[in-house]
């Protein structure tokens, strides 16, 4: 049969023996039963969710930290602590969005993190559609000034991943508004970044450029954006939007880190992790409570079998992710400081989905390289029904690549992610027990051959 | 790179060029396109839940196959036509199972198909809890007799594919009843076929035995599996048992057919299909709605695109898969009466998940000549992110085996299907459009290929 063939293809290039990968299956075998039976990461996700919407800087994200660092040290990791980092905090108060007609109906809307908001009185004006930025440089001054701008491209249905469907379309909702406030518009309102037909707004970071006057910026719901095009199509439209939100002092908040110290190469460090602030409209579940809870088992196994790392294996939930990435920028910083080598390392921050792999990115020196390396493991893994692919794989863990060790993103199955990313949804109930499991044991068992046998 | 050489080395296996690989991957793209855009299932499924459960031999069962008759005829296939199978019914009117004591707790419950009822004065009996068929075999007539037999082994949760975990659970649901009428219990309570821990009962299919007496069998939620085992460990315990349910008389139903005629090769048939049928208490959506509406769609997608197929590719929605296969076996019945070859055949019954591939099955006479083919293929699938497995296809398409085509089943992910499966809720809602629309995508791409190559 072909399977057999590519099967032993596969060993002839590369250098683990049969008995190796026989102890090898037999020992992820453990990981998977251990983390499907016995363990605790869906429920520290319900604590976790618990805490709320929470944004670096906020009480809640502080709360956050204390909750996850007492998780930690139950888990008898050998140090827990915080690393310390420098937020711009943000927080919405009131927001209104609504025809600036006779019936005044709502537009289930919500800011964008870092907006400005109209203050208590609000204003109305007059909607243009575009479906991009280049769209807008094109109507320039004349067709934008005084104008609330419309984006309404919609993510691309036939992207089969639909991280990329995102990509092709969040510039919108990131540089949307100061865009349009560069040929004068008062505001920007963009369509929710999923690909779902609902009345849910999607949240997300949008960036002011500096010279450029601050508008207020908001999302729509994807049903509240056909609805809005469908008017705009029938003649001209006002909305009437009236918000308040605005950035906090700057303000220290910290990443939580636990780790277990290597016995046989404690210099070689391997960072699993997830970021531990999330958007204040939702609490948080697949964006990342799953990723950390997830990072945070994934030491809890292998502690729970007894397993002595050889490695340094370190757990860290970055801070604001979100609005900053200054809690990853910071670690990376710190352990540059400390003349640190990060052999490897995995962030969960895809959503708390069935697996279907994992992907590896790294410093151009040195990807080719690590890649064969691990792809040697791949028959171990495509049993288990995940493959692996090149490109991609944290934010957080990205400020890492100048150490030259191995970049890894989990990739949980993507169809339904944007469904609740930063909304009001992405809630507990929104996380299936075993599909989070799943993934908590796939990277155990990776991080496991990591750890074995090194790069 | 490694994969790069992997590509390679398949290359050469097979016989496709890499022009004619290019020319497909660029077909089947455009079917994913059309799928993601222009689909119907999605609403098509819609309007079949809302017929709600749909048993063979019951009024909603011929609703539904007046509906998705005219659906096909919609659809605009060379012919749509019913074929007729006789199917033994069943129908539940009440259920009541709670503790035989001075508060009288419900436990949530549900009688499993083809079951006999209590009557309308039920009865009260002590409770036995075992672990399998084999224990009450031990216990004999002294442990059970007079008593209610409760067959509490779960689901194994260390079993990654799902599937797997429902196969070594489901004889106690199958058989319990039977087992333990045979040792002279008067009722078997099973808890339900799946690894989630919440309170719907899951229905589902049972057998009596010829010669032994017939004892009334339900299904108890995981929850109240849980609780009556922990109240058995404190002290004996009664349930008292009410409800009516019974088979209907032998009457005769429809499975529905919609053909386009091949114009090369009309002699070999390729079948899409799925069962209409499905249990009472839900809406049939994952099982199997889905399957039912995807098939549909390949060859609504096929004529959309004005695809002339070269060979004659059927839809069969099939009647009675949950509680007798009257239309599986009646077809494959008439087919080999006829004469005919079916080269391939292709279920989707294991839910409207994200798919992660297919399985393939057939006579051993041709099954590895057959998967050879087919592997060829496999470089244009895992470009979309899907798999192939050999054994296992669908229960409806199994009959059709000795004509010794290529019988294929769609795998979905298989985390949540059990938390669906043969429950109140297995519902419209529970059901997301792009996985639906992926799997019928995937469907339709496997059956271009078979179609323009053969086997």
């Amino acid at each position: 049969m072909i399977l057999r063939n590519i099967f032993i293809f596969l060993l002839f290039t590369g250098t683990l023996t049969l008995k190796a990968q026989e102890e090898d299956a037999l020992y992820i075998k453990k990981i998977y039963d251990h983390t499907l039976t016995k363990s605790t990461c869906y429920e520290d996700l319900r604590a976790l969710t618990e805490v709320g919407g929470r944004l670096a800087g906020s009480k809640a994200y502080d709360d956050a930290v204390d909750l996850t660092k007492a998780q930690m040290e139950r888990m008898g990791f050998d140090t827990v602590y915080l690393q310390p980092c420098d937020v711009m905090g943000w927080e919405r108060k009131s927001e209104v969005v609504k025809y600036d007609d006779v019936d005044g109906e709502p537009l289930s809307a919500t800011a964008l993190g870092n907006s400005i908001g109209t203050g208590p009185v609000g204003f109305s004006a007059e909607v243009i559609e575009v479906q991009s930025l280049e769209e807008v440089k094109k109507l320039g001054k004349e067709g934008v000034a005084g104008k609330i701008v419309f984006y309404n491209r919609p993510m691309d249905p036939t992207q089969i991943r639909t991280f990329n469907a995102y990509g092709g379309a969040v510039d919108q909702r990131v540089y949307g508004a100061a865009r349009a406030a560069e040929y004068g518009a008062v505001a920007a309102v963009v369509r929710s970044m999923t690909l779902r037909y609902d009345d849910y707004p999607h949240t997300g970071t949008m960036a002011y450029k500096d010279g450029i006057k601050k508008i207020p910026s908001l999302a729509l719901s994807t049903m509240a954006s056909d609805q809005l095009s469908q008017r705009l199509k029938e003649g001209s439209v006002k909305l009437y939007i009236q918000n308040e939100c605005s950035p906090t002092e700057l303000k220290q908040t910290h990443s939580v880190i636990g780790e277990i110290k290597g016995s046989q190469y404690p210099d070689e460090i391997i960072v699993v992790g997830g970021h531990l602030d999330a958007w204040d409209i939702g609490n948080g579940a697949h964006d990342d409570g799953a990723g950390c809870v997830q990072s945070m088992q994934v030491l809890q196994t292998l502690a729970d079998l007894d397993y002595q790392p050889k490695r340094t294996i370190r757990v860290v939930l970055f801070a604001n992710e979100e609005n900053g990435l200054a809690g990853g920028r910071k670690y990376a910083k710190v352990s540059n400081e400390n003349e640190e080598y990060h052999m490897a390392a995995l962030e969960s921050d895809s959503g708390g989905f069935s697996p279907r792999g994992f992907s590896f990115d790294g410093h151009a020196d040195v990807l080719e390289k690590h890649y064969k390396k691990v792809y040697e493991w791949l028959p171990l893994f495509e049993s288990l029904g995940l493959t692996f692919k090149l490109g991609g794989s944290g934010s957080d863990i990205g400020p890492l690549k100048s150490q030259k060790g191995i970049l890894i993103g989990l990739r949980p199955d993507s169809q339904r992610y944007f469904d609740y990313h930063h909304t009001s949804i992405d809630n507990f109930e929104a996380v299936n027990k075993r599909e989070l499991e799943l993934g908590a044991a796939a990277m155990t068992a990776l991080i496991y051959m990591l750890d074995k046998y090194g790069l």
